[in-house]
């Protein structure tokens, strides 16, 4: 597939997965308009992670905008009276975000209309992804079906397509892939509660994914941990 | 219908439409919780309006959230490089705010999710919309579908109902209803571009629906206009 000079919104957190997407809507193409979204979450050295990322993969401009998810409270990602869980969980656990990826998709889609892009893309992953309901396929399908019903674009024909390229890799496909791709895994940040530096805790389920992910992808771990992951 | 003692989130402009869809919630017995969002629209006289609308007519709380959605531009309600149109158009007007709906919808979901509430309400109208695509009924039946799959009280059986009981009334007949049920339009601000103190222009698109509105309902226009729009 060649979409060269077709733009794309591509959601980038500042993390792992979301590093991937761009460089593969990169890699297909597209001229990428890529969006940060600062929703009160503790860790916003992902933010700073995200503008390296960006500049570093050759993005066409990089936005962030704030959104005060916090003050509906409900996640250990926003909630700073909530404790990040250091071991495993099988139930969806307390760092879900209420919404959020619903949210970030609409952010998404209004830029996109705004400057006329078809598509957008979104670093959801199936497998690994710790039982969050907006990572699933048929959420995937649903925003794609509301989108050209939501806009002024989808209304005179637009055709939105929410690409999710991540949805059904395993972590260590998803490194293999970047690594293929040029993606420097050490300026992403994929902890839920870095420090001050953007050092990796080591102990939340996202640093044991992440940690995991290096290990069957055969790719030499770049993240920096903090003194105490030790 | 009864649902005294159920808790719902009411979307609240501050304008006309969502005043009424408050007191209708309230009447159906729902504990409301009212969320006004701050997307970078230059009428931050609405929002005033909304917390007194709020206390006024006796919503449980209210919260007011803030989303930079000027930072995406594209409208004339969020650009001030733009103006704001005063004469009628055929065409989706250039006040539309791209994806708005869905942004506000998705916003009232995450917070239903926190608090438990099943039931979100949401002041569109399909015959006075002025062309939104967001304001149709296939588009109030796409979010809700999505709701479901979206959240984790939906995986785990929360059956969401996005209410939006204005949607085929005529401008006339939504504030017959909210006459009825004792809501002062006085405090309510629908002008597209009111000034300081919140008088409204006379002549933008909403300005001259709710003109219009008041004389077919046969209720005296409560409306502080501007000077210059006389």
């Amino acid at each position: 597939m060649n979409s060269r000079d077709k733009d794309a919104v591509v959601l980038l957190s500042g993390g792992l997965d979301s590093a991937t997407v761009l460089a593969i809507a990169l890699r297909q193409g597209f001229r990428c308009h890529a969006l940060s979204v600062h929703y009160g979450q503790r860790h916003v050295a992902e933010l700073e992670a995200a503008r390296r990322v960006a500049a570093a993969l050759g993005a066409h401009e990089h936005r962030t905008m704030a959104v005060d998810l916090a003050g509906i409270g409900g996640s250990a990602l926003t909630d700073p009276t909530l404790a990040v869980p250091e071991s495993p969980t099988t139930d969806i656990p307390i760092t879900y975000v209420p919404a959020r990826n619903t949210l970030l998709l609409s952010l998404a889609l209004g830029w996109a209309e705004v400057i006329g892009a078809e598509d957008i893309f979104v670093g959801v992953n199936f497998l690994d992804y710790s039982g969050y309901p907006d990572c699933r396929p048929e959420f995937i399908a649903a925003f794609e079906s509301l989108a050209r019903l939501a806009t002024k674009a989808g209304v005179e024909g637009c055709r939105y397509r929410i690409n999710a390229p991540l949805i059904k890799m395993t972590k260590g496909e998803i490194i293999k892939t970047g690594a293929a791709l040029g993606v420097d895994y050490g300026m992403t940040v994929s902890c839920y509660q870095p420090d001050a530096r953007g050092a990796a805790c080591g102990k939340c389920d996202s640093c044991r994914l992440r940690a995991a992910g290096f290990g069957a992808a055969g790719v030499a771990d770049p993240t920096t941990y903090a003194a105490s992951a030790r």
